[in-house]
């Protein structure tokens, strides 16, 4: 059982910044995420898009927003239960919570922070018959950790800056690297589109296009896809079948919390400090909604903030926590580090 | 008359960040502040003192983050009226409003968002009867352009980083730099106190301390002060008498606007857009109060944002506005200039 004070859901920049406000609060989290990295859809989505509206910053790529998020708040010494979807809470006696993921996992704590985002991202499926038995046994919709991949023959399907990038990178790794796509238009970054057409013409990708992948077949795990090519059908040889046709946010299992939902996302009361309908739960980010809601990203900042004071009266009931000011008491780092402003000095002049 | 969209009162981060998400609306801005730069306390103050809670900064100076936020609006080209305070304001006919400063600019606009901070600030004056009839003639409290005393006699009274500071500046400027403090230690940056103690000792400051400024003579302008040390009292010649004992944020004029009032903040009403009592004026970052508010600056970067929704409806009756990510639209600059993600490209491989 893992145990904190402030159990996050959801690691996209919502719920990191909530780390770094919690940790001035000395208190700690725990992020849940169902995403292999923290980020949320910074990381996995658009790490390479410019985002123009961060405070304070003329221009940020949104990879570099989570590093900076990361490095904010990693002195607050997070945990990260990442690849893995909250499934269900229970309450205790005691007024905690209970969370278990999919894979069952279980963490505990007095104040859980919905900071979903849009909702877990679940890929979108191509629709061959026994696609379900082979997942988790060659066939893959998140690539999770490259090495996974090596010395083995993979099949990547789509025409995105995923199928692309992935080619790309896995054709260092794997023994086989073959991309099939339904047009012979790919459409991505021009670096990207123009790479993978190197790589092709070197002999380091094949290429199956126009094409579709319509069946797998092997005995427990994948051993081949069958393709259909025109009017053309064969059988090609792989370990690993990866459909990367874009990830698709859903509430999920959140929406069957019992919590006041509107219009997919969950209604809190922003008068005060964004708690949901259940005393000791939060929605923070895009995933809640109140009147005037602006799905911002700065407003995920100060929405994780407010809660952030709230849940210590919760975890501290009856203290009083004076508001300190980074510049004037710096930062205490749980991992023993401290931040602060260099101090005057007094010094005679004579 | 200057007339813009929404005229803010108070040129500090919140304000800064007002103009940008202002800009992204296609509503124009133009900000009063009583000092003499933008960036508030956190260029007045604090320039040099690190902050560690702006999100995505593990650590920015204030002065550096008054930089950015400028670099992030100047595309929407706001106007100032810089080192004048907002002393009236009318309602008119038409439902706009009319802003006054204490020199007699006038500025219309349908919206006004007050920000304020902790008020404007005062300089705090050391008690000499006759001061007040030489200001403007020789007595300063704040150096707005260091020019201005290029081959003067100053005197600067005071103990901390602004009188170490300029002393400092102006003994390069000034045709003699006098500084007086009542004790013989100063309180400030090693640096600052080390360069004053060797600019004295080069000759280049007059340092008088323990000492106090107990007279000022003059027949219409400033051309002598009377400094009291230990026992002993005398006249020294100057041509300008520059008191820097610090800044106090007073609420000023505002208070008198009719404005709900809670504890020297202006009360909003936060569950909607921080719209104050009195329609088409609102109040964004330390200046308001709500339940559960924190006087943060990323608060007033939320606060700006959900303002500027709120005015576009005042400004642009019954036209409805749809939310644009800036990764996806881009920013249009009212300079002409256009800033967005680079485009994919659909190209076929073969």
């Amino acid at each position: 059982m893992i145990k904190t004070d402030i159990l996050i859901i959801g690691a996209g920049p919502t719920g990191l910044f909530a780390v770094f406000e919690a940790g001035l609060l000395k208190l700690k989290c725990h992020l849940i995420d169902a995403l292999p990295q923290p980020g949320g859809q910074c990381s996995e989505i658009y790490p390479k898009k410019p985002i123009y509206d961060i405070p304070a910053y003329p221009e940020i790529l949104a990879g570099d927003l989570t590093h900076k998020l990361m490095e904010q708040c990693k002195q607050f010494e997070p945990g990260f239960t990442l690849g893995e979807r909250a499934e269900t809470i229970e309450k205790q006696e005691d007024g905690s919570f209970i969370v278990t993921t999919n894979k069952g996992t279980q963490h505990q704590a007095p104040v859980v922070a919905i900071a979903g985002g849009l909702g877990s991202f679940e890929p979108r499926k191509p629709i061959i018959e026994n696609l379900a038995s082979f997942e988790d046994n060659g066939v893959e919709y998140i690539i999770k950790e490259p090495e996974f991949y090596r010395d083995k023959k993979v099949v990547i399907a789509g025409g995105g800056d995923s199928a692309l990038d992935w080619s790309i990178y896995l054709s260092d790794i794997a023994s086989e690297v073959t991309l099939i796509h339904r047009r012979s238009e790919f459409r991505g970054h021009l670096d990207s589109v123009e790479k993978v057409q190197e790589l092709k013409n070197a002999g380091k990708i094949n290429l199956i296009t126009p094409a579709e992948v319509v069946g797998v077949e092997g005995n427990g795990k994948v051993e081949a896809i069958v393709v259909k090519q025109g009017d053309e059908t064969f059988t090609k040889p792989c370990d690993h079948f990866v459909p990367l046709f874009g990830l698709s946010p859903k509430l999920g299992p959140i929406a069957n919390w019992g919590l006041e939902i509107e219009k997919n996302a969950i209604k809190v009361n922003n008068a005060l400090d964004y708690q949901t309908n259940i005393p000791g739960i939060y929605a923070i980010g895009d995933v809640n909604t109140y009147p005037g809601k602006l799905k911002l990203i700065l407003c995920g900042f100060h929405e994780a903030t407010l809660m952030c004071q709230s849940a210590y009266q919760i975890i501290n009931p009856g203290k009083r926590y004076v508001l300190k000011y980074t510049t004037v008491s710096g930062v205490d780092g749980f991992d023993g580090t401290r931040k602060e402003a260099p101090k005057a000095v007094v010094k005679a002049i004579d």
